[in-house]
């Protein structure tokens, strides 16, 4: 066994354990091939007084097998098939003799490359003769498929169970349609709408389907992927299963060094969550860097060969027009998307309309016989808070927003991609530009930034846009990790990033009002009060650092099950004394009536004190 | 020497060290004794073909003598005298011949105690008899004092010299009355109006005057303090430094433990910004941590003894009335404020309406004759989201706002504490409540906590909601650690804090408009775009982490100077292509204009081919 494989074959146990008092269900649909993951944390009981058994609490899970300790994990053979069967059933694909992209043959015939290919390749899928396979298409014939019922009853996460226990603050939705139980129906209408997208490539049937649409729980993205300075099939690989424990609902595979292809076949046979990619940044590779060299030869091929990888959704700047360009000179950053400058490079060498926007009913072609949704750059996005919301940024959201209705014309998924760097007051002007401009296709922003005065900290910085960006509309927030312009991101800046943006996505579920969204936080909160230190570790994002903590103040185990916070110490501590007040209170009832009458009338006798005192001092 | 003492007499060197290219300068008043500190942060040259020398950058200085290398620093002997002048010439204090606290007096007669003791105590300073002293009965007499002078200068930041070259985005300042120059007439006015205090204990000399209120710069507090699990008096002294560093506006020691009398004076005597305390714990600690047994003499000469060492405000949670008490009840997690729950259960336990709130008008005298600033204190704020802007909470709010208009009516500065927990779209209506209510009074929130979902990140679930409320109209945000729930916070964990809330403070100001926040921005950003990484370190809020993590990736000192980013690598960098355009383009300004012309015509071509395919299709 060669050097690579032998690495891949091992799977880091801390990276697929499952989380403390978490087990992964599934939840069946209408037929047996319908399985849907949660992930169910225990609580233990509330003792004393107020003695009570707490339900389990359910929680969205993107980790796949890889928490499930019945699946053997062995990252050489890939995942099992989750969608196989009904793409099948479909009957509108077809397997290829052989590979359509002139490069994917070119290194599947690279004798030098067998030690780092992935060894039970297949042969690719793509749509018959004249067939439309995009759930678009499905969506809009009335098709409810077995992705969009599997995708309702993973969005309601169980919440009906609740639904009479449990309260929740009314929300503020700026004018989404979220309704109170996700029905397969409504997933199809969504989706027919063009409100919502499953990237879901014919081509990776081990992905579990998901959705990202406004009315539906805010997603977020994990940008992973090598560069010219380092990084290996195995590592890449390895932060992708780490991103997905910690919540990654999509991964990007932004590579830009060695063995590109090779490393996203590794990458997609072992994803549970859809893969997106920027293809351009592979066609520049193909063309040494060199950005004027480009073709749209060379870019057709890449989408073909990613196409039959198994990539969900392609990053496509079509919306980086030559007219555009001059309208970033004033700019303090001028352009800082690389796909972005790569075209803009493109347009002025050439002097012409970029190859992208003159071909995109062509990529659109693609796009349907693969199931490959859009997620459409925004190759003009500011780089600062000087450049937000500018002509250059807008003219471009224009003309994906009639990109959009091109790419909707072919039944093709879209979604549009957002800044970038925007002070808080214009975040919502963009927010509301996009919905109108692209007809509510879904946003898919990064963070954005709110300042630029933090490098080191852009998680936080970007984690404040996200979260409002996230309550007025947007569907899908890009991580941010604290490397953010300065470094490439080691493991823990991967899941510092996806912490944030977790909660930058939950506070803004929280604030739409999503229907359940507030569970977790009443079991976490009930739980603080009532000192279950466990179960407050274990219903939070990252139990482990949590446990640390604690750890690190009271590290005896005893002082996880002490009525005391580590704040105040054993001697005081005020949720102690509220609990006291608390169970007192509960006891006797009936005095506490008695003291609220008391009460008023020594308001009433203080006040008229009050404005006595009031009267002397005049 | 004893060991405490020896302890004291050692600064870490990397506490004071100035930050990388930076130069403390104090630009001068009317007179000489104003000399107002400030960072100014020089920038290396643009090189190549856009060539410029780039302007310093100035920036608010909370770190007083520490960071100027021609002071030398003894923590023994306390820092020098700001203000003692300008106290003295206002000939309406004097020395008192002893401690009026009881409890001063025991400590001070204690032997035991003198290895603890800051060494060089002064007499105490007090009203003469009959006087007020607050900056606000100054304020109101129409008396601009050198500390309003002071402020002015500070808060401006020499941002006038901006003024015509640096592009700042519009705001939206929901009502606020931002002026575009800060005068010493503006700061006197508004703190005469109550929407801005300066805390300035007459006790506190060596205190840099600062100001909180809403048409101001957002502030930031830092918490440390002692408890009874540990932590000496050196260190909490060099948390307070080390908090300064970062940005702490002003410090609130919040110690419960040993020694807290002692602990405080070496706290004061070495703090260039406000002190804050909560009286009632230690109270508290003096009636052995019975709350039922507190009294209004015990808590009468902790005011005194605090008084006359100098703190600067005051949380006093004197609107916790026997009447809210009852309306926690149903709540998830009851009373999560430590004051809180003191008087919750003082009133329950005496069935009597709290004695602070009895004795208000005499806690006020307290108030003005050493100048101490209320800070009425949240005693019910919401501890989760489901508890968040209930009727405890907003009744409690609508007391706070009557106190407020009794402090007024003694000239007494006052400002007002909130939560805690609130989901982002309640927190604007939280904002609001509390404008309304209280006059406009400066609020002061501990975040928000957006999500309670996410322990050991709080820092982060409650920057959002801080940049949020800041941006409604906050004045100051007090920081959350990364600790917050779970254990007392490290040297580290004050840090992560205190940048977090910068992050939050600025981004508000941002959002604001506040004249001349977006300075620092530009400056960054420009710097970033022309690969000065130096100055991209040095002018961000935290120069150490940006510098170590460039380092991570490109450990190189000549790395520093690349023209390429560590995302992309030498090969290709979005930046670089960028700036390429932009050069090449300046350079052919004549050219650019044919292409838009060429480009226009195109399009229009374009979109003519484009209908047609339209067309096509249909």
């Amino acid at each position: 066994m060669n050097e690579t494989l032998k690495k891949m074959s091992n799977v880091d146990e801390s990276f697929i354990k499952p989380l403390p008092n978490s087990k992964k269900i599934y939840v069946k649909g209408s037929r047996k091939d319908i399985q849907v993951p949660m992930r169910r944390i225990t609580l233990t009981d509330t003792i004393g007084e107020l003695a009570e058994k707490n339900d389990p609490v359910y929680v969205y899970d993107t980790s796949g097998a890889y928490t499930d300790p019945s699946v053997k994990i062995d990252l050489r053979q890939g995942l099992g098939n989750v969608r196989s069967n009904w793409i099948e059933e479909r009957d509108d694909t077809e397997l290829l003799k052989g590979l359509s992209s002139d490069f994917s043959n070119e290194r599947r015939d690279d004798q030098a490359l067998e030690e780092l290919r992935f060894e039970h390749l297949q042969a690719p899928r793509c749509a018959k003769q004249g067939k439309n396979v995009t759930q678009m298409h499905y969506a809009r014939q009335g098709i409810i498929t077995p992705e969009m019922e599997y995708i309702a009853i993973r969005e309601n996460c169980k919440w009906q169970d609740y639904k009479d226990k449990i309260g929740q603050q009314k929300g503020e939705s700026f004018g989404a349609s979220i309704p109170d139980v996700i029905t397969p129906e409504f997933v199809r209408d969504e989706v027919a709408r063009g409100r919502a997208v499953i990237p879901v490539n014919v081509n990776h049937p081990e992905s579990e389907p998901m959705i990202i649409g406004r009315n539906f729980m805010v997603k977020i993205n994990g940008n992973i992927g090598n560069s010219a300075l380092g990084s290996s099939i195995d590592e890449e690989v390895n932060k992708m299963v780490w991103g997905i424990r910690w919540g990654a609902d999509t991964i990007m595979d932004l590579s830009t060094g060695k063995n590109i292809h090779e490393t996203r076949e590794w990458i997609i046979r072992n994803s549970p969550v859809p893969i997106g990619t920027v293809p351009i940044y592979q066609a520049l590779e193909k063309v040494n860097g060199v950005a004027e060299d480009l073709t749209w030869e060379v870019f057709r091929d890449t989408l073909i060969e990613q196409a039959e990888q198994g990539v969900d959704y392609f990053t496509i700047h079509a919306g980086v027009r030559l007219k555009h360009v001059p309208l970033t000179i004033n700019r303090i950053t001028g352009i800082v998307s690389r796909g972005g400058s790569i075209m803009a490079k493109w347009c002025l060498a050439h002097h012409q309309e970029s190859f992208i926007y003159t071909h995109f009913e062509e990529i659109c072609e693609i796009m349907k016989a693969y199931d490959i949704t859009f997620s459409l750059g925004d190759g003009l996005r500011p780089g600062c808070i000087a450049d937000a919301n500018d002509a250059a940024q807008f003219g471009e959201l224009e003309t994906l927003g009639e990109l959009t209705k091109i790419a909707w014309k072919h039944d093709v998924q879209t979604f549009i991609e957002g800044p970038g760097h925007v002070p808080m007051q214009m975040i919502k002007e963009n927010m509301e530009k996009q919905l109108d401009e692209c007809g509510e296709a879904p946003f898919y922003t990064l963070g954005p930034l709110t300042t630029d005065i933090a490098p080191g900290y852009d998680h936080i910085t970007s984690a404040i846009g996200a979260a409002q960006i996230g309550w007025y509309g947007c569907a899908m927030l890009c991580y941010v990790t604290p490397k953010e312009h300065l470094g490439l991101p080691n493991q823990d800046d991967v899941k510092q990033g996806i912490i944030a943006y977790k909660i930058a996505a939950h506070a803004a579920d929280l604030a739409k009002g999503h229907p359940g969204a507030q569970i977790r936080d009443n079991a976490l909160s009930k739980a603080r009060f009532e000192f279950r230190w466990e179960d407050q570790f274990n219903l939070g994002l990252d139990p482990d650092t949590a446990r640390k903590y604690h750890d690190e103040t009271l590290p005896k185990q005893a002082a996880k099950t002490s009525h005391f916070c580590s704040m105040c110490g054993p001697k005081f501590c005020s949720m102690k004394i509220t609990q006291e007040i608390k169970t007192m209170d509960k006891a006797e009832i009936a005095k506490i009536n008695a003291i609220q009458v008391e009460m008023d009338n020594k308001s009433a006798e203080f006040l008229a004190n009050d404005s006595e005192i009031y009267m002397k001092e005049k």
